[in-house]
């Protein structure tokens, strides 16, 4: 049995190159002791593997040489472990790669007949990432006004979605004619703004007269300072990423205007979602509930083959992506 | 009765400079239906003056043409107030002048005997700043590492000691061995870095090896980013100010590192000490009882002269200022 694998090849610099990985070919291992062998199904793309492979996070960087480090679902082919028997499917850090031997411990088992695109998405780490870090670290009241950024994204599209069920004023910022008038048309957002054609400053003036209660930010960069600039008092920023800085030798300077916070008596605040682990069963259930009962819409940007790893997490850097990034390396 | 005035020439470009400013002498005005005419005694010297003269803030900017907003300690020569009589002792924004005609809104009176110093530093605005950041905005717990910015300036000396009070390791940074050595020996902060001799960065990490719990910034530029970087799991960044942008024609660049806030799950909050004013006899006593236990040391810088008014003020942008920066205006 063959195991193709994405290695890491150096750290890299600007924007993700083919170069910086090498795809080789080597046996598939067998399971080991306390160990069961999955075969990966379909990988997700997560702006966050950028960092990764960067450096030091809040997992240690991915060494030179070894797999490219990627959450992914899979079916068990063999198991030396109680807990799990061929033909389960599970959810953990797979890598990019055919085959992974995994430890228990960072293994999930779906339930069986789930749809994995679900588990990969709104009903997994990016449905409860929406859902705890507008709620929980967000806090929107009725009524206030909500701008996302990143918002035609995985999470940004259900960050803002979900502030509309709870009753607030949604902008969304979005690359683009099409992904902003998928937001305003399909998803229920008051307003987009697309910032390839519009001046984000300006249009934020304009549709925030009072200003913006919650900035929940995926992007960084003048998107970040154009929002600090327009906050309202009180005004909270949840730091949910900075794609912006992310695929780029020279990040963009930092958000000057932070000082905002001080006059507004703003406080801008960063969560990881692992955090939230032992509530994930509120956040599954609110969202499975959304979606059932069609307020909560998704969309998944299915790509296909190992051999496109590299070029598929591009797409997120890229703006290409709409909706959760996902790729499909086996049936 | 001749009256001093100086009033805002420009918008100031840059570092403060005499120019940016114009003194004049005109008549004292009388005291107007429902105000009383205050003696200037005493200017504060505060860096938010310079936002202030700037532009709009929390408060509108003060126009060209315009006596410059100060707070100062004044006596009251005539009244048309019920409340005040002369001889009376008050506290109001009553500007870089010798005189001024102030209604009762703007007007707080000192209780016979308090000393003025006190009233514009520990015991006034600069103590509640002190107190209600650190101890609401920051929350610190005993046992954590808290590093101050502006550490031998008026609030930050003050934070630190509150800081060492409530049981945690205190670090200071300040410019100048003399003032690193305050802070060390006289107010028993655990150590100092002096951010013009020092790697402020290479320090941090060496006196804060778990990470920095809070970091209570007067200062933004290079120094909010270096401790940024050393951020603790779930640290705080208590925003006070930014004297380093305050002054400069270019203002450095925002804080690069905020993303820090993700990984560590850190908050970055703002706040102003007038929304604290309903809690402020909570505030006065605690930090009068330190001060009589002798667990609160202040310093006053007192400078001379209404003619010094903008050379007083550069002193807090220039770091002369050792302690609370304050102008004698008359006896």
């Amino acid at each position: 049995m063959k195991n193709r694998q994405w290695l890491l090849a150096r750290r890299p610099q600007g924007a993700l190159q083919d170069s910086d990985f090498t795809f080789v070919e080597t046996e598939a291992p067998a399971a080991g002791e306390g160990e069961a062998l999955v075969r990966n199904l379909m990988l997700s793309c997560d702006p966050t593997q950028r960092a990764w492979i960067a450096g030091d996070t809040y997992l240690p960087a991915v060494k030179i040489g070894e797999v490219v480090r990627s959450f992914g679902v899979g079916r068990i082919e063999q198991s030396n472990l109680p807990d799990f028997k061929p033909g389960d499917i599970v959810l953990g850090l797979v890598g990019w790669q055919d085959y992974a031997a995994m430890k228990p411990a960072g293994l999930t088992k779906l339930p069986p007949g789930a749809p994995i695109e679900l588990a990969m998405g709104v009903l997994g780490m990016i449905g409860m990432t929406a859902y705890f870090g507008l709620l929980d670290v967000g806090r929107p009241k009725e009524g206030e006004t909500v701008v996302v950024s990143g918002a035609a994204g995985a999470t940004g599209s259900l960050v803002g979605q979900i502030a509309k069920i709870k009753g607030c004023r949604v902008i969304g910022i979005a690359g683009g004619a099409q992904k902003c008038r998928w937001l305003t048309h399909e998803l229920g957002f008051d307003a987009a703004i697309d910032y390839k054609a519009d001046d984000v400053k300006a249009r934020l003036k304009e549709l925030c007269p009072k200003g913006i209660d919650i900035f929940f930010d995926n992007v960084g960069g003048p998107i970040l300072d154009a929002a600090l600039a327009r906050l309202a008092m009180r005004g909270r920023v949840v730091l949910c990423g900075g794609i912006s800085s992310y695929d780029t030798a020279e990040p963009p300077p930092g958000p000057r205007n932070y000082l905002n916070l001080v006059s507004k008596r703003g406080r801008m605040e960063g969560f990881l979602v692992t955090d939230y682990m032992p509530r994930a069963a509120e956040a599954i259930g609110a969202l499975a509930g959304w979606i059932k009962a069609g307020k909560l819409k998704y969309r998944v940007d299915m790509q296909q083959g190992l051999e496109n790893a590299p070029a598929t997490l591009r797409r997120l850097f890229e703006g290409k992506n709409e909706g959760k990034q996902l790729l499909r390396v086996a049936d």
